[in-house]
């Protein structure tokens, strides 16, 4: 784990190649609509070796499909085109005219930014925008009672193929004893595309899917969807390249990120995210604060609306789905970080704690808010409205700037759905385990159910190296009590920027840890690939096993390290224990020998009546036992 | 992570020299004692680049003691022989004759063999036992008021240096607000001797400390004392060499191992087994059936309980702390497993089933639990009473046959305890989440309080290769609730035996879970250290943030992959951000600001009056703000 990226140095297009291989035993397969025919809603199905199949969630895009042709510096296929002009509420437009500093401070290698911008004008398409007077959110489409093909799409998601897991469906003998507890939430056993829409309407679910952005593969955040996880990428004033930020959304999607943030903050900013929206399959995110200050060279103070209302403008033009906006750090909260531990560790947050305190005044963009709306909703770009004064550590867990701020956040959800503005809410950050339901139950009150988008929380600091694992049991934690969106961390938090191997790690965590609050809530058919895998382990089918864990790869690598001859993979043993241990084998041998002989109903009759007695009898100074007298 | 083991073909004396490296910065400190004054209570003290100095738990022995001379090859230096002899309760003995098949079935290269017990033989030493009709367990001392140095000991260790958390312990404002949620535990301010013996004669806590096993550092496991973590170590019949296994141990406790289980079932194993006692400063737990099978070569059926007993004192007189003794699976139970979908799972488990079954008899450990607990109280060897019938998957989770089992474990407590035996109980194996908090309410129910002793649990089933993290999760959460030691889950739990790498990647999960569940309790002082280093981040200490973490080895070289230059150490920045997005630089600049202003006395006296009125006050469609109205 240590060990540096060992593709570091691969030029782009033979690692981008690498992470189009399919998974092993997987067809990548498509669910056609009903309500609209013609959409096509991704599932990787896995076939395993007694010939049964397994359909998955996919979060991959076309990459993993081998019969979609790519080219990413034309960009992916279109989706949803014809969906969003045939509403017939858009219209193209000249967009925004390029300013000279999109793209950041100068760069010293001016030649190479325009060869990059050269190579992207092929991925540049004429923006469309609402036309006037016009609102084509999603929110406001299902508040109207239209189910668009996007509702559509997302029902059929989140139902997957239901046939491989009927049986484990209609097995209520142990769904009784297994049921989940939902904590709140109201999960249908199948999701119909007229619950999305009351889901979008009520807005406890959020659908991002810029207009600008139809290479999306629409997908849903809300408490009552699966629990998704988030993503980072992005470029530092001290690292990193396009092709490299690239390759990360290409191979995050791979591992399953269902969402990705673009959290560029160094050179080439416009460019990059030309790159990354037109090769994205999921819904991206941003921080406009970030490419703002770019603009004004870096001074806080010197931001302004008209630079950041240029920016969401800019951005929104490009496809980004999703905005985060620090609206509800108000200049009065301030104060209350002032006997913090690690006072203010939103980068968001800090800006514009500054920029109040130099000019003391209100935060233009909470003052500016509705103008913002009249921004979203002329593209449906969502709200994840950013939770500026998030603890950065135990220390400042849950203290009064935190839920004074969230308190705002609610107050401003309320604004954003005055003007049908899809919204959620993020959260922290750093929480201990005993302070995590408080975080849940104040945001559900507050913010009226909009969904929560939780980064972690880490519920101890002394695990720098390791925070991804620090994190995932608190996401899983709070995932399982209401939030909709997991925010992955990697082993690399607080220490550098994540490479290739710590975003697949960072991934791996978050997919464990919304898998368990999926499990924990009781999601109709979460558990079934859980019961497959395991069923796959007794039967010693070691290849079904490993391909339908969350990493074929290293399952089978780790097995290969001490039993690598094929003929491993069909032993009914492993090298945990080796053949005379093996408790599975044992087990099968049991119930052989049980089945031979016809044993033991009365042994399971007259263990019942024993528990019933709740004791044992005892003579003579040693246990008695009415089964089985001592010979 | 996937890579092989990097000094897997070194030598074993230069691997364990590498392994005696002290922490960085860290120097190994003894606290004297009161009671007992030869006491020596190891710490390990990290200076800070400030001048502080941070003091914490040290399950690592003499190996990071720069001054100790250590020989593996002789074992460790007694600590408590003297404590032992003194007690005058104890006797040489000549000890149980060598028998041929100790080490497993004939070594086809017996020479190797034969000089391995030849370097062995310098670490044998004469057994002790109790006098006739002594009792020499520590819970029998406490029983009768007793406070033994042992408990003086695990005292003293628990509460570690106060001096350096004084000052956060005194922080009464930010405990009100952070004080943890006990779960039923009650955890004093300062651990005196006397409240160990109360623990330890209520059967609340045990303190493993075979009399052979005179190395020993005692510690103490118990839902009143911090939460303790266990790493198994063993070979099997498949690979592995007695080399390998001490290098194990030490590398396991200097990462923190609390325990360690030499779970090996191949060759050598009483030779091993030798090795291992003699060079441990932490309890060492054994599943002593697996011996007694390979003596019966591998054939459950033929077990006998002369076998077993003999195996007993076999290790009884080498020094082994506690044994895994799955006494709990009867007879009966088994046909409740007949529905499960993987059966039983517990090698020890599967073993006694097969046994039971072909002879259609109960099992020889219920029936000879007395005779087992007389051989147990002569030496204090612990019990760590199986679970047998532990779930192998969700699916059985929580199922009839694991909590008939728990029940009879509930009874054979009892039982053990009119022995003064001290006794833990085993736990599962895989629970969902929101089954987890059953097993522990019922593990306290029926089991009286003994201390549980869980498996992880894993909450899913679909992440072979990252099983370290989906244990992890409930590890934590189990481990708040109430659990007092966590079984560690490497990453290749299910797939392969771990190597160096793998011990230490599920040793860092199981810490960074301890310690979640300890700061979620509210243990005194655990989260002092949590403090330390985010202070050490906000103040841009990095030396200070690596060292107080878990492994500062790691953390620095992740550093080092972004900004290896020694004046970044030194940065006030990191390479996530970059200087111009620093937020703990700006939240600096912002304090500085506003200290000059003499800023916002006012504005938080307002801001306090509006989250009194919880509302905002609207006036021509824009939020109107008494603060700054805008200009």
């Amino acid at each position: 784990m240590n060990a540096p990226d060992p593709h570091a140095g691969e030029p782009f297009a033979e690692r981008l190649a690498l992470t189009r291989v399919p998974f092993p035993a997987s067809c990548k397969a498509y669910i056609p609509g009903q309500l609209y025919a013609d959409l096509r809603v991704p599932v990787r199905d896995i076939t395993l070796t007694n010939g049964e199949q397994v359909s998955v969630y996919d979060s991959s895009g076309p990459y993993t499909d081998a019969q979609a042709v790519i080219d990413v510096r034309r960009g992916l296929a279109s989706v949803r085109g014809g969906w969003i002009a045939g509403r017939g509420d858009v219209e193209h437009y000249a967009g925004r005219a390029p300013l000279a500093g999109d793209d950041g401070p100068k760069s010293a290698d001016a030649a190479r930014l325009a060869a990059l911008r050269a190579e992207a004008a092929a991925l540049q398409r004429p923006p469309l925008r609402a036309k006037a007077g016009a609102n084509v959110t999603q929110m406001h489409y299902a508040r109207r009672g239209i189910v668009t093909p996007e509702m559509e799409y997302v029902a059929l998601r989140e139902n997957g193929k239901r046939e491989w897991m009927a049986q484990y469906l209609a097995d209520t003998d142990r769904e009784q004893r297994l049921r989940g507890n939902a904590m709140g939430a109201d999960i249908p056993k199948t999701i119909t595309p007229e619950f999305v829409r009351a889901e979008v309407a009520r807005g406890r679910a959020i659908i991002p899917a810029n207009i600008n952005h139809p290479e999306l593969e629409p997908m849903a955040i809300g408490r009552n969807f699966r629990v998704k996880i988030n993503a980072n990428i992005g470029n530092s004033a001290v690292t990193s390249s396009i092709e490299e930020e690239v390759e990360k959304l290409v191979w995050a999607i791979r591992w399953g990120a269902d969402n990705v943030m673009d959290l560029s903050t160094g050179r080439n900013i416009h460019t990059t995210r030309d790159w990354i929206v037109r090769n994205a399959p999921v819904p991206i995110g941003t921080v406009p604060i970030y490419q703002a200050l770019e603009k004004v060279g870096g001074v806080a103070e010197d931001l302004t609306w008209a630079i950041f209302r240029d920016t969401l403008i800019e951005q929104a033009e490009q496809g980004v789905d999703y905005f985060t906006i620090h609206a509800g750090l108000r200049l009065a909260h301030i104060q209350l970080t002032a006997g913090r531990r690690t006072g203010i560790v939103s980068r968001g947050g800090s800006i514009m704690a500054k920029w109040c305190m130099v000019h003391h005044r209100e935060s233009f963009l909470y003052q500016h808010f509705e103008d913002i709306c009249e921004i979203m909703k002329a593209y449906d770009v969502s709200f994840s409205l950013g939770d500026g004064l998030r603890p950065g550590c135990a220390s400042d867990a849950n203290d009064q700037a935190q839920f004074a701020e969230l308190h705002t956040l609610g107050e401003l959800t309320r604004l954003a759905w005055k003007h049908d503005v899809q919204t959620m809410i993020e959260g922290p950050g750093h929480v201990p385990m005993h302070m995590i339901e408080a975080n849940m139950a104040e945001q559900l009150k507050t913010c009226h159910e909009a969904p929560f988008y939780t980064l972690g929380p880490l519920t101890i600091d002394i695990a720098p190296g390791y925070d991804h694992i620090a994190s995932a049991i608190g996401a899983a934690m709070i995932g399982w009590m209401g939030t909709a969106m997991l925010c992955y961390v990697t082993p690399k938090e607080h220490l550098g920027l994540p490479n290739r191997d710590d975003v697949k790690q960072g991934i791996m965590a978050y997919k464990i840890a919304a898998h368990a609050a999926d499990v924990a809530k009781g999601h109709p058919g979460a558990r079934a690939r859980d019961d497959a895998l395991s069923q796959a382990r007794f039967d010693f089918r070691w290849q079904d096993q490993f391909n339908l864990g969350l990493d074929p790869d290293t399952a089978r690598d780790y097995h290969d390290q001490t039993l690598p001859k094929d003929a491993a993979k069909v032993a009914h043993f492993c090298s945990m224990c080796g053949p005379k241990f093996c408790s599975m084998k044992i087990t099968r041998e049991v119930r052989d020998f049980a089945a031979q002989r016809g044993l033991a109903e009365t042994d399971a009759q007259t263990l019942g009546l024993e528990l019933k007695a709740a004791e044992f009898q005892r003579h003579g100074g040693r246990l008695y036992v009415p089964v089985t007298p001592v010979g």
